[in-house]
């Protein structure tokens, strides 16, 4: 297992990407099923993840992001946005998906069904909106992962004006907020970042044994 | 890369461990490399990890986890603390750590630091917990994914009591909170779940290019 460890040292958050270098689309589909194969509470995957190819609309998100020059410059940009509000729709959807992938009748399933909707029912908008803000970032840490295995560099990223991407975006609309942005593709040579050594606390610090 | 995609189906949320088997030392430390690897926001690791083998501590938790067999049954139980309040002491010790593990003088990270601690001093402590335990969460996709690769079962679990955990562990007191829990282990082979098909929405419902 000393490959997975091997693969995390190698990755590190790329501060200047090699705009000429492109994930392959088979590269791509695979780390798109990564995303999609993340656990997520009650299985709800209360989420949606945008790939932002278009040049224009990159500018116009760097503009949103203090101008970091990843969000232009890497293969692809990858905005992991969590729905603001779950409600009994997004249930009835995940049932309906369920009975169907299981072969099973929908009725059978109804105390499950009437066990999530109660649990969010007493979750105020707010609370909705983290929580499904965490699943997102439960599929960002698969998604670092599989793009080290891959050796595919990644940014994992929260410095950038939610408000402006979803502005841009037109997420309020959709019922969606950007949660984390993580733009992916391959480092440059000229980003002296990559020679810097990790800094980790210890693992004494870190973990406790009870 | 057929080999991820096949590692992230064979997993599952696993109902029912088999408490005979256990996870090697030398997993369980490849494990806790993950989770120590884990990027966060500004390289804080605003958490801590703590692994519950203690089978009378486990009890008391599986007491505050609506009674779920996952919390003693399994080889080990993980739970991802993070801090309840971020503050000036963890940006310096972070500083401190940085310098010494890049041979820097701390001086020079001054504006770093003083850019840190302007931003941590603008949240209050509700948006500070809830920005640290996103954190955890990207600590328990890397897990969820090396668990994976390393056919070691694990089931996220956010179905506890987090104030009966806080009691239990006694981790107020040490500025923390339980913010998820990951028993890993071995399915045992009664499990019937393990051979439901995954539910997932599909790819268009999930994923937009734009």
């Amino acid at each position: 297992m000393k490959t997975i460890i091997d693969n995390l040292n190698w990755r590190y958050a790329t501060k200047k990407f090699d705009s000429s270098k492109k994930v392959s689309q088979e590269n791509l589909e695979t780390l798109l099923e990564v995303l999609r194969l993340t656990p997520s509470s009650y299985g709800l995957q209360p989420y949606k993840f945008l790939i932002i190819e278009n040049p224009e609309v990159r500018e116009k998100l760097k503009e949103k992001s203090w101008g970091q020059t990843q969000i232009t410059d890497a293969s692809h940009l990858i905005v992991l946005c969590s729905y603001i509000d779950v409600n009994e729709t997004h249930i009835d959807a995940h049932i309906t998906n369920t009975a169907s992938t299981r072969g099973m009748e929908v009725e059978n399933l109804k105390g499950y069904s009437d066990f999530m909707k109660n649990t969010i029912s007493q979750l105020d908008t707010e609370r909705k909106q983290i929580w499904n803000s965490k699943q997102a970032y439960i599929a960002l840490g698969q998604l670092l992962h599989a793009c080290a295995t891959m050796k595919i560099d990644a940014t994992p990223m929260e410095g950038y004006d939610p408000a402006g991407y979803d502005e841009v975006l037109g997420l309020k609309e959709k019922n969606l907020h950007a949660s984390v942005v993580c733009p992916i593709g391959y480092r440059s040579e000229e980003d002296a970042t990559q020679h810097f050594a990790k800094v980790r606390k210890s693992k004494e610090d870190l973990i406790e044994f009870i």
